[in-house]
């Protein structure tokens, strides 16, 4: 029997890739839907500006959305998808905990916090029993996880591939595509024959979020790890897929074979949006692509590619589907984790 | 009194930029131009496919073509610009030299040979010195001057401003414009909703050639700096302008307020093709973009923004205009350094 | 049991496309691969730059590609697909069916010779039965069927769907994709921030083909419709999908109303390439769009929108996707059109 | 001495181009700048996003902007330039000229007023003596002249070289850039890889404001034009420049020649803004294109060719600069004409 779940700040970008994947998903059932005040009380075919590539699935088109406060939510919703803007997420996602809803949000708001685990399953699932202190600390029944950010799920993978080898020093330089801004977010005049090297506040993320996530939870706290990393960001005129230039300097020997076998080698998971193979390792120099290579294993598959001595170091090349793999589908892989953790 | 001047391998995409510069300047005067042997004995009108923004002067494109030979090129001719593909190069520019020409060249052959002057006028004029070696050596009458290349005259003027405070490690990524390939290097259904991060022998050029620009002449033999440099090249859909991200570790400290005001004060030089103002800083964070500052300076001045703490030294962007600054401006600039030092 | 068919060009970009719809395919299975003399003998894995957006078919990847020649290919192979240059397909396609293979072919070559059939299925299938006529003038045991121009498909369906009305005079301005010039057709430095208001011969192929797919066949010859069509063709920057505004004048009054129920009625057929709903027809003012809907019926479907009365007579949009219904789908379904009548 | 010049709505992309064009104009001097209330007693420079790409004039960004109201607007500004949102010009425009300011707007309220004038100044300058129908109707002691839409002022010079012809009916199709949209009017989510074939109201503005320019005025009344034209609009993702598809029927025999030399021979006009040859014919058929063509003339020449016998009369392809020939610039010419016929 399908879990009853809700989409929080359904209307927007990330929301409405929610809905594509959630629809239909075959563990999941939508159940309920909310926006912002002026929204609520409409059909979620009005209240949407639906700019997805597959049609509104017909009955999420009739639901009806309400304002994003728990008494709207109805309580046998079990599973809570977010997609707020990070300002009103902070505000509003713990009241929905505190009402004992368990959560997985893509929202920034709080990803940095002690006792909130930051996952992506296939590096850190052990980290979701931070969620114990999580409760303890706040007394909630419901339970709050989150995903990283689409440019941090982009290498993050690549480097807990190659941990073994005792990781020192990461340089990543991104170009990224225009979807991570939102539908609106970067204008036409801005990016055709141009490029934006600055977005803010992206730096930092990838900078912290990926301590810790390659981090230890050793049950009772969540040490970051060592490694440091040092992060710039570009936008490009790409639609989907952001592409990484990853340079590595380790304590062992890491030869570009080493890197490309631990990458291939790396497991994925049994999670039903788990890629078969979450690696993917090119051999071509000139490749991941963003245009031929985004949807690898339907948008939740990482590619590599490029491994080479460095003059410090290695370097090699990183992509994924920043809508999909990192975001949405990140969100939803979070939420099949929860389940198969028994926290629903 | 006009120079007299020939073009070898006018027809191609840096030829007629070539010619579009040398057209109108003053210092000089169009008197050959060569191609391969198919155009020899063509009006250049028929021999090249002009694809310049600007109309084909009316002088020029009644001259005729002449195979790359130095037995074709008038003896009157005091200075050759070479922008032959390297492999031509390679066979023909000795020969020329050889002849008792003075050449001035972008083409990538022969830049890092010893007794080969590698020049950004703005940085290391001082190097012209070593053409006495290379004329000792080879027992040329004539000379030859190499300018670097697009991606790496990007970013070495501002690795020069920055020299002073003893720069060690330089991590450097790059988004480079579609004309640095040529006019047909580049496919459309490569580039549109795509990137490519990888341009063949790009990285090591970066690499080594900054590191030869930034060394030092003793009167006798060049040493080549020891900043080390790794580099990370990308294709991106611009038309014009090569943007990098730049990390760079010194000895000294070095803040983001000092690199600013090292760029600001790096003086340009009084050459007829130089920039009031070398490099151009920016304080907006999102500044240089490709599309807004590639044209700063006729194209030949370099920008640069973006100036943070990294976790590692400083980072910050840079940008100049590659076929201007970095090919066909650069190969007139090196020629107006040869006018003024006498060598014509 | 599956048909056994060759691809005539096969490396091609078209080729391409083919091989990634015949390999799945169930009726039929590929056993012949022809490509220019400098590729006899490769592996197919070899002889092509693959550039389709899935992974190459293990089992096509190893098979041995031969000369473009009817000696060359095995005589059980019942059906060719050609995507033959044109030159070389008016060269040595009728050796082809001289031999006996029955063809459906892309390229444009014979499509307007009186005995050889111009078949869009959904519009004049029953002008299959001139293979009769093409038979008893030629001599052929094989057969040669001709799908029509890639911009030509777009809009000849539209029109169909409208003929009852008495359709005399169509404008068409079509705004075409990239990939209609093949893979390196448009350079990326042609097409970045422009458009190109000419494609050799493009728009005489409208302007006559139409006429010939709309036309009667009387069991004897086949006479061309008597609407007239101007035709002005633009290449943009999209990667897939011809977009093409369109006015018709008719002798029956023609409202947007009559004109969206009419293309909403227009049958498919049960092939098994052909979409369930053939013209999809949008109510929204500014569908259809090249990105959005050319993937509408797995890219064999045509979309329409912006009906509108026009100063003269009706307007609307029509767009459908270039490489698969205007080139591979068409000459995939032309086969399996000729499967179920009985050719093979 | 220079006329003292305001300019409504500064604030925008419009605006800003107003200024870049009246900073360096020696007949005119920027006096006033009006905006929102929002705006009113700030700097310019910090009331205006500055996105044109040369730098803010200094002395511009140093004025105080005032409210868009006549009493705000110093007594000694003689002309005012407008390029405010339409319906804010609807609303306070006519309060300008009634206050006595006589004024050139780029705003599409009151262009089809009966006593407006609409002014290309090359085509229909005598239009300008409707000003005293205006004056007497309207009891202004200003004076308010309109310019056409972009869309439209990129095909009615080439119409009106036409006009012996004796023009009876005209198709156009419209290749748009997004900068017609101002800055933020197109996303780049929206536009790249993509085209949307819709425009809201664009085609009616080229199929009335056309029939209006090619009128003519008998001293009482403006009798509009009997050609009569349908338009079909299209987004492109160019930067600027609208290239457009154009069929003529004439009564008069019209061959490609005619129409190419026709329009070679247009005359243009001596105003400091007017090109030295207004209509630039290119004998090459994919000509024009916008990123070649469109600063021609300093971006205020029209260029025209592609000229074929088309299945109805002829057809042509024509391009024109939006923002400088299609608005900013189109309301200096407008200022220019009015200063010479003694307005001022």
């Amino acid at each position: 029997m399908a879990v009853r779940v809700g989409v929080l700040g359904a209307t927007g970008a990330v929301g409405q890739r929610l809905i594509q994947l959630l629809d239909p998903h075959p563990e999941f059932e939508i159940a309920a839907l909310t926006a912002s005040a002026s929204s609520a009380g409409k059909q979620y075919r009005q209240a949407a500006k639906w700019r997805v590539d597959s049609p509104i699935p017909e009955d999420v088109a009739e639901m009806t959305v309400t304002a994003t406060d728990p008494d709207e939510v109805p309580d046998d919703v079990d599973l809570l998808f977010s997609s707020l803007p990070s300002s009103i997420g902070a505000e509003v996602e713990p009241a929905f905990c505190e009402a004992g809803y368990v959560m997985s949000s893509n929202s920034s708001n709080a990803r940095m916090a002690e006792d909130v685990p930051l996952i992506i399953p296939e590096v850190n699932a052990d980290h979701l029993e931070l969620l114990e202190v999580q409760r303890d600390e706040r007394g909630w029944d419901g339970a709050m996880v989150k995903n990283p950010n689409c440019s941090t799920i982009t290498f993050v993978p690549t480097l807990a591939a190659l941990e073994e080898f005792g990781l020192e020093r990461v340089h990543v330089s991104t170009l990224q595509a225009v979807s991570g801004a939102g539908y609106d977010g970067v204008t036409s005049m801005e990016i055709i024959d141009n490029a934006i090297p600055y977005i803010g506040s992206e730096e930092e993320k990838l900078e912290t979020e990926s301590r810790k996530l390659l981090g230890e939870f050793d049950g009772a706290e969540l040490s970051h790890d060592s490694v440091e990393v040092a992060a710039s960001c570009n936008r490009i005129s790409t639609l989907d897929g952001h592409l990484e230039n990853v340079w590595v300097e380790a304590q062992e020997e890491l030869t570009p074979e080493d890197a490309a076998d631990a990458m291939e080698a790396y497991p994925s998971l049994d999670l039903r949006s788990s890629p078969d193979q979450l690696i993917h390792v090119f051999e071509e120099p000139d490749r991941p692509q963003p245009r031929l290579d985004r949807t690898l294993g339907g948008g939740m598959a990482i590619s590599a590619g490029g491994f080479r001595e460095s003059t410090f170091g290695l370097q090699y090349n990183c992509l994924a589907h920043n809508t999909m793999r990192g975001a949405a589908g990140a969100s939803v892989l979070n939420g099949e984790l929860l389940l198969e953790n028994g926290y629903l």
